[in-house]
């Protein structure tokens, strides 16, 4: 008998990690918790920054030079804006060894894995993840261990990525408590216009309408409401233009599902909108359940 | 020298609330924590209910009569749907001694101050109240005493609103731990209308488009933003029936920013984007400091 050939143990021992913010700085505190790898190394612009999150515990290196990062790298985790992703990917790819795999944290899939396709050199894997955790603060100051516990992570291999690969990629975000999902890039940008893009967008939106008349009288219903649209205006923004199709696709469906509301309040209609309240309440329990 | 008249010592001795739910119990269980009231009697129309609720300690007397409740009253607070607490005052207001106070917790205001417009015996007062706590959860087991500290309670006299009435209820939605804002009743329902009635199509109508495809990719952001829709549609409905005319108004204005930002995706226009970003974030940060 032979011991079975397990890729289980097959762990990455150095992570590398290019953003050190909320996601960036949360992926390696979590890292750390569990002992997930090794090591981990930070890359970022502000060597001063790095140097805080280094004295604050959450990686074990501070780098500003990109190349040379990725030279040490087993695992190239890109936290950084999604308009930045790719051409990140493309500039380390050609200084990580055979066997590297690099992903990201982005929240939009299609474009950046499609940018990458063919692109890079023999031996190197990129595969989308996009863990489903975050918040509307921003830096590695709110970095929080427990962040990915129990949330889902998606992840979007293409028609080429390794099997073996793959399954090392979906091991680590486990490894983080998350569950992973699978899906194509298309199928992920789909259907994070909706339960994502278009919540944002909905909440800027009614966030526009509330100057200053209005703050002594809301209550903490609407704070909820409106919690995500305070997240980086910049970033957002990229998140946005990434997304387009599938963001005025979702845009269209919610306008026409807000008329049909509009269109039962306008009519005083106590049968319709009763219904349209059950239909949404009941679906909002499916949520909570998933 | 005599002492000074002073109605802070002039406190309410009976209160008596109709409709033990989530806010009449929390009203209950804020009175008893802070001794605001000599005795608390609960009015229902479940007198299993109301023992229940007596048994949990909230209430000090159950009563299935609404008269008979009344006619002990020095403070008597509706805490029904919207669509029953016009007709309940109506109900009570005959039994009642001189002198008692009336007021409700209704989330619409002009409807109800205007159907009880001149109609209530001499000596009687009715002044809407509409503290902004609550929950998406009913019934008193959620009752929570603190739930309206340092919140905001809307009060709305009338033209002929006796001064001293409207300064004892003022003391004691701040005996509760409010901070009180004094508006007409229009005025309120202009207000709440954006504030909370329109919030919460707005969730409800995101909610119908989430079908089960959607429920394994929501992250947290999306469940603080659409939570308020889970609020009991019965009640809602009569909320969003009961101010029509300001939430179509308020609908009408968010279906102008919506299309604004459509614009902006469609256009894939990163300045126009970030820029009505920005400004959702500039009205967010307003907000959380009211």
């Amino acid at each position: 008998m032979t011991a079975p050939t397990n890729d289980c143990s097959n762990r990455f021992e150095t992570l590398v990690i290019v953003g050190v913010g909320l996601i960036g700085g949360s992926v390696a505190a979590a890292v750390k918790k569990r002992r997930v790898c090794g090591r981990v190394i930070g890359v970022g612009r502000s060597a001063g920054r790095l140097q805080a999150a280094q004295r604050a515990g959450l990686i074990d290196e501070a780098q500003t030079n990109l190349p040379a990062a990725a030279a040490e790298a087993d695992l190239l985790l890109f936290c950084t804006p999604v308009d930045c992703i790719a051409e990140g990917v493309l500039e380390a790819a050609p200084h990580c060894a055979p066997g590297t795999l690099l992903t990201d944290a982005g929240s939009v899939k299609e474009r950046i894995c499609r940018r990458l396709e063919g692109k890079l050199p023999k031996g190197i894997t990129f595969i989308g993840s996009h863990p489903l955790a975050g918040s509307e603060k921003n830096g590695f100051e709110h970095a929080d261990a427990d962040l990915f516990c129990r949330r889902v992570c998606v992840v979007t291999p293409g028609g080429d990525t390794p099997p073996p690969m793959l399954a090392r990629l979906k091991r680590f975000w486990e490894a983080l408590g998350m569950r992973v999902v699978e899906t194509s890039p298309q199928e992920h940008d789909r259907l994070l216009a909706a339960t994502s893009h278009l919540p944002h967008v909905l909440a800027a939106a009614l966030a526009l309408l509330l100057d200053e008349e209005y703050h002594p009288f809301a209550a903490s219903g609407l704070r909820d409401t409106t919690r995500i649209a305070a997240g980086d205006p910049a970033l957002w923004t990229a998140i946005v233009r990434f997304n387009r199709r599938w963001l005025v696709e979702q845009l269209q469906r919610y306008e026409s599902a807000l008329g049909t509301f509009r269109q039962a309040v306008e009519n005083d209609d106590p049968v319709a909108l009763k219904n349209l309240l059950q239909r949404a309440k009941t679906n909002l329990g499916g949520l909570d359940e998933s």
